[in-house]
């Protein structure tokens, strides 16, 4: 019964399969590889799209060069209160970006709307006393476990581009957005407005499968560069494409995130029927927060649930003295068996 | 005949096996895994010391990590001109550092000298005018194939030390280092003075297979938030404990190496018989640096020889009109059957 | 009737003639010249306690560089998220730190407690997701023109340093908060906590008068460093020294900011009894908030007021559709005139 | 007879007319004032093109902050290898830049050739495992004492051009570059190619007299931004502006340079006069190196002479045992006397 964390189990088959696979024989190395070519290519199929896609090993260092090539140094990069590059990356944006500032919306719901981002930019009244807005950050699906709508994606992107800025989309979790919404990778991308974003396979069966994906050519430019100097120009490159192949083939991707947001439904309409429990935030991907009563939140822990207990940021009606604020996280790999054991708990 | 680089080769099957192996179950992530934790505990024993480990996905990240900690923005990290921290990582020291600054040091055979290091040493004599010179960075085995035996690290160590410097060892090539000298790691390393170290496996049979070993312990102070930050802490960490772990048992990696070196040899001697041919470096190591006759340079890649041509500072005796600098890298798992069909063509 | 800015006025003529006076002969350049050391030594009694001092040239360059040393780059700041680091300076803090992060608290009045910082710290529950809390950085007198007790700031630096960090005073308007309370520089910095602080005079009759004053020794090391290369090194120091001296002798710093605070009480108390005027933040120093019916604000600027429009952030009772937000800054070399004519105007 | 620094002289009494004169009344703060629109005026009239001008404290900082708008982060800046950048400012080119490296020529006469700047670029092999290279920065007048004329900038100028980098001037003593040739400022800059320059008057006279002189327009972009973000946008700017209004004034800084240059070339005279001494480099501005008797030096430095030993990089025939390597800086207000004087002591 582990919803801890989407990290904490390994990776799927397939793409271990792949990974296998693609040690045979030599390969360039630094990114030059047929395989690297190969899914490059493909992610520029999947988006219907040109794209400049860098491979790179972590969630954070993505967004980090992403954030890099869409603000200066001297700019301000908007976003959620909560997004992880707000509060789970240790001033890696920061670091990358040569110390840009991030400023948090306090949204409902893990997301923002545009008058929440209209309301930040009549703040910055003083000139270069202030940083340059230069960049807004959204995070879909979000870390609230909530989902963008292209057309919510839209409305921020005309907003953000009418002020000279660019759009950047944390996707860790991004199949399981589109899984969500059904709607096309590009629908949810570029067509809406999106310049730039992490596209994040890791939580969803890779490895170390992150890659930054650019559809605005002037964001692309020179990002080789920014790469190796962020230290993630990996030498034997063919490994971290082979994981991307394998994840987009026959939707893999898609087939994992629907199942995760399956389960998620499922836990969340159970818990849903439990006495005292609340549901925190709509459950839209392969999230579920939920308030807790405190004694059957400690029983079920107990009993071997393990989840995170959770800060109430961005949540309407708070936890009481004797609630917890719960995050279980949903894997395309947890078993269905423990999601029904912990809900059979939830029933005593 | 690829001798581009010990990256155009793909994984060991046992390190790719334990790989596949990691794979079972649910895994705390971020490093607090099982196994990270086994890999650690093994490399303090492989030192015969306290270290600190960090796992780490490229050796751009960990030069860059460790050196943040060894160095204040403020300060020189002293290294060879050639180092791959001053020639191959596109700023990434000075990025991890926050604008440290690296002061290339011209000596013979991709070392340095104790005399070269003081004759930098005196050149500080502008107070804070000039960058604090905080670090020595020494790579062993040296980008130019030679190795530095314990004796010459110590004096090195010696020296920076009473200036209260600290000294930084790349160990990208550490096994090999190791293979030709027939000391233990302990010797090589903080017997002799090392404070920090990148270890580096990829090379060497990895995929990804870097860490930083510190043991010096004020250094390793909230080295896990610069890895954070650096965008190094992978969510699934087990994968790259897991090599860490393969390659350490049995000896793996000395067998590696011995094998890259021994090759390395032939190659040499194979080459240093050929007319007009002048091996450059010492081949202390994996690698072969050599002039060779334009002609038969070209006749060589003609014939599907595959090398690099290479800048010849350091060397000599430069290379005149007609001839050209190459290197070669030698890799365990470069066949024999390579370097015997390479030096057969060399005859004709 | 120039209430914009306690910049907007020129140098007090006897800080300028100091200047003048300070340009006979020849000096050491770069802060080796006697006039430096004379106002080290001179900082050094105001206090009645042994202090590193470095003279700088902005206000922005001694608070970045005061933060470079209290925390770590990959360190948090807290502050008020109206200060002056927070939201005038451009990202300065982030550069200087090498991508510190700075967490704002909305505290009333522009002052925060220590039960909101402690409800920050609360949050830091991730380890090395999060950045490291390394630094509380208050403002005295505030940027909403109230100001710290010492027994505030004590119980503010007792927690801080329980918790590790240091704590750092931006005093921009220092002498305003000592005049405010009559207490002594000692008891109101070192006594009471403070670690190091950004000693401001420019806003006090100064032209470029500001330094980094630095109690703590273990903040002070290498700081010379830091300054060179913050470029805050400046050749002629001594005319940054002269106007030091002249600032402390003969309280001239003290008997500026008392003229400045009563010229604000003053205005204060005219602008309580117009109709439709709300003081908004107490007023302690020299800077007077209000909320303002728009029509008596618009015809006081037709008639030749100047003073800002300010974001009412901290305010308890917003503006309304009709209200203003206004600050009016006070100087010692406002003319008393201004004051009056504007009171007079408002009683029309 | 102090010939230690241009430094050690206070300010011209002109200069620090205008400083007392601007005191009068009220001014916009932060470059907003009239004075500083007038200097920017006058600096466009001055280099008779469009310029963006910003003015700072420190010729540091306005090296540092050019760079910053002349590379990328992940950059390269080719400069000799004893410019003031590289050995004087202790990082701040790699604060301000953000990590950029400096790669520095061991130019002859402290100055650095086409062909000498071709040969590190053909060093760029490696994409993006090297930096990109960025900015070219010469020194005019060098540090040396030596002058690039117009063709001689103009070639560089073209050379960098080609390679789609930018050329910076620092101009520390431009002034006496500019008197030594006798010819225009456009002719020397612009004209001649250079993009943006450090445009220094504080060793000529000024007080802290220092801008940022852009004239490629897309260099200027934001330049706000990072002045502010650099601690280095003044409050009370019109003190700057005053200093820099009057040194343009009737040709001031053009005199006081020409002063400087003639006291040099005397004191350069007698020197290569005195037995044993060889002038070290070309006496063309306002600096004469000179390998001296060790025992002569001595004498003279009991005698009261002031004038510091100096590394001798760039120098063909060193100095030998029993000799000193020295470095004399003559200022316009050098009492000519002090020159007569340490040349009548050079007789004994």
């Amino acid at each position: 019964m582990n919803f801890a964390s989407d990290n904490v189990y390994g990776v799927d088959p397939r793409i271990l399969a792949a990974m296998v696979a693609a040690n045979e024989g030599t390969a360039r190395s630094y990114s030059y590889d047929n395989l690297t070519e190969a899914a490059r290519a493909r992610l520029a199929q999947v988006f219907e799209h040109q794209v400049a896609v860098h491979l790179v090993t972590t969630g954070t260092a993505a967004n980090g060069l992403a954030l890099s090539a869409a603000t200066p140094p001297y700019g301000a990069v908007i976003c959620h209160a909560e997004a992880h590059i707000a509060v789970d990356e240790c001033n890696a944006p920061e670091l990358f970006t040569g110390g840009a500032k991030l400023i948090g919306i306090h949204g409902r719901g893990g997301k923002i709307t545009p008058a929440e981002v209209e309301g930040v930019l009549k703040g910055f009244i003083r000139g270069e006393h202030d940083p340059k807005p230069a960049c807004l950050s959204i995070t879909n699906a979000s870390e609230a476990g909530t989902v963008y709508r292209p057309a919510e994606v839209k409305a921020l992107a005309d907003l953000v581009h009418a002020h000279g800025m660019k759009l950047h989309m944390d996707g860790a979790r991004f199949a399981n957005a589109l899984a969500s919404l059904g709607c096309s990778p590009a629908e949810l991308t570029w067509q809406a407005g999106v310049d730039i974003m992490s596209f994040g396979g890791t939580k969803n069966g890779g490895m170390m499968l992150e890659a930054v994906v650019i559809f605005d050519a002037t964001l692309a430019r020179e990002f080789n560069y920014r790469q190796m100097r962020g230290g993630q120009l990996v030498s034997k490159s063919r490994f971290l494409a082979a994981q991307m192949l394998a994840y987009l083939e026959n939707d893999l991707w898609l087939d994992n995130a629907r199942t995760a947001n399956g389960l998620a439904q499922r836990l969340a309409q159970g818990l849903a029927r439990v006495k005292g429990v609340r549901i925190g935030h709509a459950v839209e991907a392969n999230e579920v927060f939920a308030v807790l009563p405190r004694a059957a939140h400690e029983a079920w822990q107990k009993a071997g649930a393990v989840y995170y207990d959770w800060l109430p940021d961005g949540l309407e009606q708070k936890p009481g003295p004797d609630e917890v604020f719960a995050r279980f996280v949903l894997s395309h790999a947890t078993p269905e068996d423990a999601v029904h054991r912990f809900l059979a708990l939830t029933k005593k």
